[in-house]
């Protein structure tokens, strides 16, 4: 996906949120948001979401120098998750549904603003989404597809969403269904890496592998041979939260569920449902 | 008040939609908002709002040749405006007090989000503003200073909310307080200019002047002799919206009344309330 006139704000508000949480040095800090600007000013804008993305808050934590703005965000998230985790498998079990209601808690897990008041925000959020409606449901397909193929390659989002995703892990399990986890190999915004996935006991329920590269969503052109191999074999992908939206909305030949909350305009208008909304979207372009 | 880190994006953030109400082309739109990016990447970030704000607008303007890009916005909201006001006026007059109504009635105004759902919105924030509670509420104090001062400045924020002001301005007209009413001395943002006051029927309950320039809030360095003036000889000021707000929170000895919805978190912190709440907040600081 490229990005649109009103992303490249949207880069510059990202940077300066990591930028925030990188120093507390004012002269660093306006350093830091200007070479962001500099290099969005000087950069082409035809090129992929993902690049733009990664190179923006790679200069961030080049000119902080802090490799990891995200931590301490990221460690709350998990903190709060952890314990929110044990009251979400029995709201599995007990519905009539469990697949759609796992999978809604793993929507769920997109949809939790990680802000302040996060422990109000997950269960009220999560009620939120198992009671209302997805603005797109392709349940059906994705029990059918998951059945045939029993194999997943499962592309996570942030650091705390991980505990949601092994619910439905768990429940893809149950169905003899193998799941390959795919974080990120590098700390970049609040996305899940191998710690994350670890700290969530993903490596009970799935394999987990990384992107190999510190990219926003997967940037192709970076990922490890590795990563490349198993998106290559995989015959269907679980690709959580927007910034795997981003970088994937233009493979072809792929049989994708996107899973997310969607925050922006731009993506709203792209998937088909209002912004707020949860979708469970099934995606397949045939060259 | 000088801008935060934060500011920088949401200048980019509002010169984009600027932009993209300017002009349809898009090789245009990408030329302009390079060169607001240009101009914030090499000016100082130590003026005063005001003057970046109004200099970002003024690169919109001049770049896509379009001098007034939200003239269409702000004429569906005196539209609408103008259907909602009659409706305004017997709320204020079945009032317990109906200063506070009308003052909560202006503030309303200052409130609504002039988007795409504005009639549905109009009745419903208008609504939660008078059933509600203003965070910050000193309007025992603005009855007690009107009284005295028997003349007010009032500093204009949007057109259409130029027709809840006129509900304030009358019921202070009843208590014998004159009003001289500023907007904007040109298009920016979708402040009110001379037209929307007249729009409005302001001129019918208060005498109408201008900036006398284009310019975010108040920009004193280029304000008219004759604005420059009235301020000066102003005993008390009311102020509308954080336009204003910020042009005006660091100017001593003059007795200012804040009316306006929180939008962002910046002026949340300053101002001493949440965002998104509403405040009438009494403002006097000495040399």
């Amino acid at each position: 996906m490229k990005p649109h006139l009103e992303c490249v704000p949207c880069f510059l508000r990202q940077a300066s949120e990591a930028i925030l949480m990188s120093t507390d040095d004012e002269v660093v800090r306006e350093e830091a948001l200007r070479e962001v600007m500099s290099y969005l000013l000087y950069e082409e804008w035809g090129k992929v979401i993902p690049e733009l993305g990664t190179n923006v808050h790679r200069i961030v934590k080049r000119v902080t120098g802090n490799e990891d703005p995200y931590k301490q965000l990221k460690d709350e998230c998990n903190e709060m998750a952890s314990k929110f985790y044990s009251k979400l498998e029995p709201t599995v079990k007990n519905s009539n549904d469990p697949l759609l209601t796992a999978a809604k808690i793993a929507i769920a897990g997109n949809a939790i603003d990680f802000g302040p008041r996060i422990e109000i925000d997950i269960e009220k959020e999560v009620q939120k989404v198992l009671e209302g409606k997805l603005a797109i449901n392709d349940i059906d397909q994705l029990k059918g597809s998951a059945q045939k193929s029993k194999d997943i390659l499962y592309l996570a989002d942030n650091a705390g969403e991980t505990f949601f995703d092994r619910i439905l892990i768990g429940e893809l399990a149950k169905r003899d269904i193998n799941v390959t986890y795919v974080v990120k190999g590098g700390s970049i915004l609040n996305d899940a890496t191998l710690r994350d996935a670890e700290m969530a006991g993903i490596n009970s329920v799935a394999k987990v592998i990384s992107t190999g590269t510190d990219c926003t969503g997967v940037l192709f052109s970076e990922c490890s041979k590795h990563f490349l191999r198993e998106f290559e074999n995989s015959s269907l992908v679980i690709s959580k939260g927007q910034g795997n939206y981003e970088s994937l909305n233009d493979v072809k030949n792929k049989e994708i569920f996107f899973l997310l909350k969607i925050k922006c305009p731009i993506i709203a208008e792209d998937i088909g449902a209002k912004k707020a909304s949860t979708v469970l979207k099934r995606f397949l372009k045939n060259e």
